[in-house]
């Protein structure tokens, strides 16, 4: 394994590329506008659950029960995959499916809803791209199992060639979802939240999808780029590939147990800090943190980040946090593990000012440790 | 104005860098894959309505009313406002907000669906592109104002940084909408389109956002490029970027007027070919075609395409097709033509082998012209 040298300076998220302050001010503008729409709902005898604005998914409510909708990107994880078949001559694209799936499915089941129908957004910089075959039929097949994993209905998607927009030899992935909240009661946008309700958390598989930016980056500092063996011995590039898990098999299963959540973060971007997601003043107090995947221990390392760094970019282990009710804790924790996915009653929420306290790591981290920066 | 020589080759559409036939076996597969995981919905007490399966939105019957979903790309539009932003300083991009939303809310009104939520997918070549300020501002103006026309809820969406991915400089857009069949009687699959039936064409702006690569290509001929002038006064890249027409606000006006259309087309790729789309068997008898658009028939012209070609593979100046009870094709034309969109009942449905007969151009497709290529 190669080692970062003590003068290598620490990498950092911006260096490797993405400037939060070019687009967040958009964002600001996109996020009024867009709340300004609201009212059309009216129009049709529905109205829009004005919590869920700012959550992870869009509520609207229906009558009946509660419509749920995104569509989310996959990032740049499929750059990874492009460069490990030239090394390996395998195409990940398989998992790279359930990679995109993973990011609209576990957005949606954060605010309470089924996911039901995925839309597949799959637009690659020329009709060559799905010439390939074995990574065409990799492609399909990994986005059905996905499908198969949550228990959705693939409605269809989009498979444009968009030469001169994405880079040829690419593909952009991204997934649509759109799911119910049925019974309504399942509605988890946050305001059962309370003092002593428990935070669980379950394992991640790796990096998931987000992180992958410092990632690559890290691979021109290594020798043997993607083909390094870390921990565990996978090469770096196997271990980044390791696909995200899907999250609703366990959100469905505590809707049958009776265990509604009284709170949901799926934690990618700004890793731990979408513990301080909600919009309550709380303290969140961890008092165990889940093992570190050796893929994302060997980011850290290599990046030359500590742990405020680490938790506060990846997900170190833990890709989705539910919050329950004290007595729904332990059965939480046994119906994920049921389900094959690790899982950890790992701290607690605490009246006291907004903050999240990691304690064994020693870090604690304030309401604006979230705000875009 | 410039005109093609004799001796310049007509531009057929593969030669503008779209090549089916690598893009529909991997098409077929996924559609094989996708239909497969409907029975999924049956574990949340729903079901597919399988009619829809291969139409231009996915339907869920969902007890009170259908669910119908759907994400739709841009396409290549967006390369003409970026051409044309260098060439003239303006930013097009409100049009092409508005084309977005186009192609997601004009395929999604189809299978009688009222749009309720979009969301926006905005997927650029780095965070540099969100640093236009004129630019962006334009994009969520546009998409605002579009929402408005269509009274749906923006809920929300992506604005990812993809380097390496989408080209620096460049956008890749696309919208996802979801709806609701409501009441379920306006359901349009197609089982009420019978003989007798008339077809009323709503108008096109302009090009819309397909047959954009042929639009293109084209402007390599111009010795003028995208300002070449053409009839009507407008710039061939002005003229190209004329927004889509947004035809929502016209099946929900017919719907309040208690008309339910007996089938609708969006005509996109493949132009008029797109009419024979519903799997019966009839024969469409198109007695009057609407005014040709300027920039059309200048495409037409430069690329030397006789009228087969054209309206094989451009809307020619039709929109969208309804497909209408006799008694209610008048009220439908006069309700379209209320909301400033024009309107003519320009053909019948008729008994006979699957054909569509446009007759004041001679031209003839049987049921195969629109089979995949």
């Amino acid at each position: 394994m190669t080692a970062a040298t003590p003068s290598t300076p620490p990498l950092t998220y911006e260096q490797a590329g993405v400037v939060y302050d070019l687009i967040d001010p958009l964002k600001v503008a996109a996020q009024r506008a867009a709340a300004a729409t609201a009212p059309h709902l009216a129009a049709h005898g529905f109205s829009e659950v004005p919590a869920s604005r700012g959550e992870s998914a869009y509520v609207v409510d229906v009558g009946p029960f509660y419509l749920a909708s995104i569509v989310e990107c996959l990032g740049s994880k499929a750059l990874v995959a492009d460069e490990m078949q030239r090394l390996t001559g395998r195409s990940f694209y398989a998992g790279i499916a359930q990679d995109t799936i993973a990011m609209a499915v576990n957005d949606l089941i954060t605010v309470g809803a089924t996911p039901l129908v995925v839309q597949a957004y799959w637009a690659a910089g020329g009709s060559d791209w799905f010439g390939d075959a074995q990574r065409a039929q990799a492609l399909v097949a990994g986005w059905k199992a996905a499908c198969d994993t949550c228990g959705v209905a693939w409605g269809g998607g989009e498979t444009p060639a968009l030469a001169g927009i994405v880079e040829a030899g690419r593909i952009d992935l991204a997934a649509s979802c759109t799911g119910l909240v049925n019974p309504k009661s399942r509605l988890t946008l946050g305001d059962k939240l309370a003092v002593g309700d428990q935070i669980v958390l379950l394992a991640a598989s790796g990096i998931h999808a987000n992180g992958l930016s410092l990632a690559r980056k890290l691979v021109e500092r290594l020798p043997q780029g993607y083909l390094t063996p870390i921990d565990g011995g996978q090469t770096y590039g196997e271990a980044l590939l390791a696909p995200t898990v899907l999250y609703s098999p366990v959100t469905e299963a505590l809707a049958k147990a009776g265990i509604v959540p009284h709170y949901a973060a799926n934690i990618t971007g700004h890793g731990w800090r979408k513990l301080l997601r909600h919009p309550g003043t709380f303290t969140y107090r961890i008092h165990a943190v889940p093992p570190v995947p050796p893929v994302l221990r060997f980011i850290q390392q290599q990046a030359g980040q500590d742990d405020a760094e680490a938790y506060g970019t990846l997900n170190m282990g833990a890709g989705f946090a539910l919050h329950v009710a004290a007595e729904d804790a332990e059965r939480t924790v046994q119906i994920a593990r049921g389900l094959g996915i690790g899982a950890w009653v790992a701290g607690a929420v605490e009246a006291g000012p907004k903050q999240l306290l990691i304690e064994p790591l020693g870090i604690r981290w304030e309401a604006d440790a979230l705000q875009l920066r």
